[in-house]
């Protein structure tokens, strides 16, 4: 690798930085290249200490200021979709990640590069592999590497893709399969055995007719949902299925524990037998400790109805919100852009809270 | 190949034919070493004129009778499941194809040698591809290639295993795929989209509560069935999907036409689109016209629930019924045998009422 070819300047305009990040391609567990760039880039600023754990960059000022801000982005991208080198084209810059979230780990350098003197004191996290399963993301290495690092921090501004709005919280994520049991026969008599497809629509149905509840948090709504995700049965063309299992997905308010969450869950199936395979909580949404970071932001907070990485934050004890550039709806598709005056609003209100 | 090795003895006992016949291997489209065998012995004998069509083998006696019956078995397996070579254990011959169908094939090669002049004339017939998709099958290249053949006979016997019983007639089937949209949407916002698998709950609860009919021929009781046997949806474990396919497969009294049965299919699920995949009728009990040879069987004859060729048969115009040797269950079975005591009853009564 000739280094020079990949190194980042962190003065050029926040446009140019975002079409380098995303000429520079990190896909999950690919981001070595980019770490290297980005960590190169901010060992060169004197006001900033740099530490490195796995392909995760940390920088932090330290001014000895009564506070203390984090600002976290990933560096990695899903696989490319033929979306690759980046285009500006109508006020848009259109490329893997630049949306999700490239634009927003522009956004985070530039003011690292450029806010020598924060009036609080900030932690920058550019971390690696968020896209990918729960056990390899950076956040999670850098709290069992560097104990405390990501704690010390009173508040989190996570760059996730917002629409250049504040979106509080987050909602938590339980899936689980509903295994509905029956007895195999031939189809020609089936009436000795017991159709587990058959059984499993008053499975579906009751799903129809629930109506997820509408919990508000500090004024803001979260939207409940619970979504049959997949069904499958299917033994052979002529056998009555004996086992049909459906997949429902449930968002849950932040308000819900895990633990409640699965309870609420198995409640609404009490005769089937409800295997849980995944459940982390959400994250609440604090309105009350980010008071002036929400004035300078300039937003009305909404309720974040996906998962993100602020539930980590909040596990960790660190109230955090999302808050970057680029509509969330376009994530993870080969279409993906983050509008130019996204990127210019982030920053400067970002600038604004911090100088 | 050495010929010798694959001659058949059509004088030795039923049970020491049975056991060569299994051992003979002819899976599905492989079944022109034993088509070889049976056409060589069936050659020798000078009453029997000898014709071919594929890998089926058709034997006729030309007596000028007033009546003439038909006798057919199929040469072809489902694949082996390590079941070869074949075993007799028990008053049993163990082994792949022994109940589905070489059993009833040696009953009928024992007839054919050894019955030169029976009171009726027959025509004897040794197909191939009756385990395989139905254009392979060996009865319709046959009907295509030799028109008026088969429908010559006044009656035909289908050696299916039936316990050495008279099953009379047989059910049609119907598959279809009801077909179920919706509209996609990430879960996180579910209330965006429209849940295919939800209301596909609708379809399955429908089936759960449909009561198929219990219809009467010639005294006779076929039992209908609508069963579902595979319901398939899902997009990804984040996104509510907007298709939801039940695969039903419907048996239906050969009262009932195929086209009687769409529409009967069709009018359970009026606000679904059904798509139908296959649908062949039955064939009709014909309890009047096979007199004779039910006294002659001494055995009550039951209503047939699985689709079996005897509906081709009925297609041609030619009443035909199963009747042969071993339990149909066992079928498909790596653990497949024939009783020794059905070859010999089913031998034994088929002789009297030719002689």
């Amino acid at each position: 690798m000739i280094e020079g070819m990949s190194d980042l300047d962190l003065t050029a305009d926040v446009v140019t930085l975002t079409r380098a990040l995303v000429d520079l391609p990190s896909e999950s567990g690919q981001e070595g290249p980019l770490a290297d760039a980005v960590e190169r880039a901010l060992r060169r600023l004197p006001h900033l200490a740099v530490d490195r754990v796995g392909n995760s960059v940390i920088a932090r000022t330290r001014l000895g200021r009564a506070e203390r801000a984090l600002v976290a982005g990933h560096l990695d991208t899903v696989p490319a979709a033929g979306n690759l080198p980046s285009r500006l084209v109508d006020g848009r810059v259109h490329g893997l990640g630049a949306c999700d979230m490239k634009g927003g780990v522009a956004v985070a350098l530039r003011l690292a590069a450029t806010v020598p003197e924060p009036v609080r004191d900030v932690t920058y996290v550019f971390y690696e592999c968020e896209e990918v399963e729960g056990e390899r993301n950076g956040l999670g290495r850098i709290a069992a590497a560097r104990p405390g690092l990501l704690e010390e921090a009173g508040l989190a501004i996570l760059m996730e893709p917002s629409d250049a709005g504040v979106e509080a919280g987050c909602q938590g994520i339980l899936t689980a399969d509903i295994v509905v049991k029956g007895t195999r026969a031939h189809t020609a008599r089936a009436w000795q055995g017991s159709n587990a497809a058959h059984k499993a629509g008053h499975v579906l149905a009751r799903l129809d007719a629930h109506v997820p509840e509408r919990v508000l948090i500090d004024g803001l709504e979260y939207r409940e949902g619970l979504s049959a995700v997949a069904v499958r049965a299917g033994v052979a063309g002529n056998v009555v299925p004996d086992e049909c299992v459906v997949t429902v997905d449930c968002r849950f308010a932040p308000s819900r524990s895990a633990e409640e969450a699965e309870v609420y869950v198995r409640g609404l199936f009490p005769e089937y037998e409800v295997r849980v395979t995944e459940v982390v909580g959400g994250a609440l949404p604090h309105l009350d400790r980010i008071g002036s970071l929400r004035t300078a932001l300039g937003a009305e907070p909404r309720a974040k109805l996906g998962w993100t990485d602020v539930a980590r934050f909040a596990a960790l004890g660190v109230p955090a919100l999302n808050y970057g550039p680029g509509d969330p709806s376009l994530a993870h598709t080969a279409g993906e852009y983050v509008p130019v005056a996204h990127l210019r609003r982030c920053e400067a209100r970002l600038r604004a809270w911090l100088r």
